[in-house]
């Protein structure tokens, strides 16, 4: 039951003895940044926004935390008792945040207990393993110590499943009697939706929805906040060997076009922390990459199709410009290795029994990037923006698809638009969901 | 030998008797409109065109007309001999479409002769045949009556094969003594520069090459302009079943968005008939669907690949929005119908095992086609274009993808963007080529 440690230890936390109201005045959820240097991560960004020259950025962010000191001076509210989760219930994957407080010497008696024996009760289960069964991960690697929510101090830490385990969550929530606790998980995702009605039915728990763009946006806002080194870029990515990944440290990230590649794709314009609007979206994702993979080279995993593509030649499978031309087709620009049409070889039967799975896995990957970098160039003309960040699960160990979305944005921007990524590129949902949670004691 | 047929009727009309320049003071390739009502197709243009009410195409096309025949007057050009042929040669298919001259009485006695043999051997090879082996077609459901090019009146046919057979094409070319003709045969499409050197050097004969955007540009506008039922719309394009087809009769067309979908995707923002620029492409087009659909379900071509997609479901394919939602994601409009990720529950292995061919194949339809149309969107949206012309050979019997279009644009203007199709579909480019063939004579 490769689910059941994950089930049990959000069950074992959510007995009604650490469901209780702790008033707090003052909300700092997003802010002030943390007062001490960071411990796990390189956390300088309060100082590496002082050097920002472009837009508006510190400018929005600092009027931001004023107002929200003022209103939560004005309007003291109780932040909601341990355990903080926040879960994202995306198509393919189900991502978990969970802030582990390290502060609890500083909080009064009871507390301290009660919280003792719920860190103790939180690591059997989820700080001690990596993995839970076969398809469960915490991603250890990725885990930000000394993070401040909520006047709390603390690690996040990352897991994620396959949805397809939630039938399994659900039951495991109902055998082990979560309908006695009566209490309330907070996600979002369009599992949050999807299985409102069944967690409710079976479990007798009600599941707090929160949007997941919004949720999405909440988390980039923190995570480029708290986390200096979130972001990073290519240096030269038009070269084949000789770019390099470097953390962006320039500090202003607003505006920017928010391009977010799960199973589909949302793309977003952001005006600032609190305006955007999703101006177009795709299809073609990181669903359409592992399900065409899973056909057409009968991989296992996500894992096993990247490693394939890795080792593959798209050249075998797509017919480019110099096919079709013989060379460059100069008078638009299209350079002779670009790809014409994506799988056009694929008509001739002799080629098609030559193709190789490696090659009809690099081939896929290729036309996936591709299309959504088209997409997305669209999309940062037409809003006249120079930044575009991109998130979601797709992008997880994936150099190939990153190098060539930040050549293609380069590319075509003559250098002018900058492609970032983000060490967390999966889990901002879950971390804006954490965070509205705060909001909802 | 499915190609010889055409090889060999291009052979019988090539030779030095034929390939000689004939005067013609007043060039007219364009203009004016022809004198009398066509026989073949329902030309009644030059009055539907005085019904414009939007924008300034007639007086642009007035101009041009004008100017034209100015020049044509101040510097008489003779046209070039029969046979008049022109040739697009695709990353898939090769196009060519031949203008048989039916007033033959009208001209000297000399020439009479001459183009009576001309007549006799072509009709010998081209006319009496619909299909040329196993992959050579003549689409006689298109051919044109009554056109008027450069003075001369006749009947226009459609021709296409596929591009792998160019190689066959040259062989018997060479085979059959074109080198001791030393005649030029002007193509357009990538293949005219792909195959350039090896028609010079195996066959000792000049490819004649012109830009396929700047053909296509010229195609569309004489299509367009002689022929009053080229284009069509889908009325009701939203509803399922009250949809229907019709001739678009407003006359005027530019600016509009023109969309080539051919092996690949071109997408060009027309001003008017000499302004145009190339806004985007994808490489996901035509090939892509035919090349996906072999790997996937084994069809041996575009008519079984169709054919199979009117049979499928992509549902038990692609990931919809109510599957990760449970319902519409209402918040950004999105229906709970609509495809979230294309291909998406095929990295399930039960779906993936009863996921018949058909279904296989109306996914990949249905994947290529909405992503074409998000792409159209986006840049009919960037040029405030409220016209789309959709051409190229993977329309071609493929109503369901045109419907899908149709529907598209209609839902995401609100009506206002209106997808216009062609009778023509893939020919534009090789007609703008037979007409750029009377400027070089």
């Amino acid at each position: 039951m490769e689910i059941e440690q994950i089930t049990s230890m959000m069950l074992s936390v959510t007995s009604r003895k650490y469901w209780q109201a702790s008033p707090c005045v003052g909300r700092s959820n997003l802010g002030p940044p943390r007062p001490s240097p960071p411990v796990g991560l390189n956390h300088d960004d309060a100082s590496a926004t002082t050097t920002v020259s472009t837009k508006s950025t510190k400018t929005i962010a600092q009027h931001r935390m004023a107002k929200r000191n003022e209103a939560d001076a004005a309007n003291p509210v109780a932040v909601p008792p341990m355990p903080w989760f926040g879960m994202d219930i995306g198509g393919t994957l189900t991502k978990l945040v969970y802030f582990e407080p390290t502060d609890v010497s500083s909080q009064d008696d009871t507390k301290t207990y009660e919280e003792a024996s719920l860190l103790a009760n939180i690591k059997h289960y989820l700080i001690k393993n990596k993995a839970y069964g076969q398809s469960g991960h915490r991603d250890s690697h990725l885990e930000m110590r000394d993070v401040l929510i909520d006047g709390r101090t603390g690690v996040l830490h990352f897991i994620r499943f396959p949805t397809a385990q939630m039938d399994s969550f659900v039951e495991l929530a109902k055998g082990k009697g979560m309908a006695n606790l009566a209490s309330t998980v907070c996600a979002t995702g369009g599992g949050a939706y999807k299985f409102e009605d069944l967690v409710e039915k079976e479990v007798g728990m009600k599941l707090h929805k929160f949007d997941e763009l919004d949720s999405l946006m909440r988390g980039v806002e923190y995570m480029e906040h708290f986390n200096a080194s979130e972001l990073f870029y290519y240096e030269n990515p038009q070269e084949e060997e000789n770019y390099q990944k470097a953390v962006y440290q320039a500090g202003a990230i607003y505006p920017f076009i928010l391009v977010n590649i799960g199973s589909g794709v949302s793309i977003l314009s952001v005006k600032s922390p609190d305006e955007y609007r999703r101006v177009c979206g795709t299809s073609l994702g990181g669903g359409t990459f592992l399900g065409l993979c899973s056909l057409l080279t009968n991989c296992k995993d996500f894992e096993e199709a990247l490693a394939l593509a890795a080792k593959g030649d798209n050249k075998n499978v797509d017919r480019l410009v110099r096919d079709i031309y013989g060379g460059d087709y100069a008078k638009f620009g299209l350079q002779g290795d670009l790809v014409a049409s994506s799988f056009g070889h694929m008509n001739d039967s002799v080629r098609r029994a030559n193709a190789r799975p490696e090659d009809l896995a690099k081939a896929t990957l290729t036309t996936i990037t591709n299309n959504i970098g088209s997409l997305v160039k669209l999309c940062a003309q037409a809003e006249s923006l120079e930044r575009v960040i991109f998130v979601g699960n797709f992008l997880r160990i994936n150099s190939i698809s990153m190098k060539m979305l930040a050549s293609a944005m380069d590319f075509w921007s003559q250098g002018s638009t900058k492609a970032l990524f983000c060490e967390h590129e999966g889990y901002y949902g879950a971390v804006g969901c954490l965070l509205e949670l705060m909001k909802t004691p």
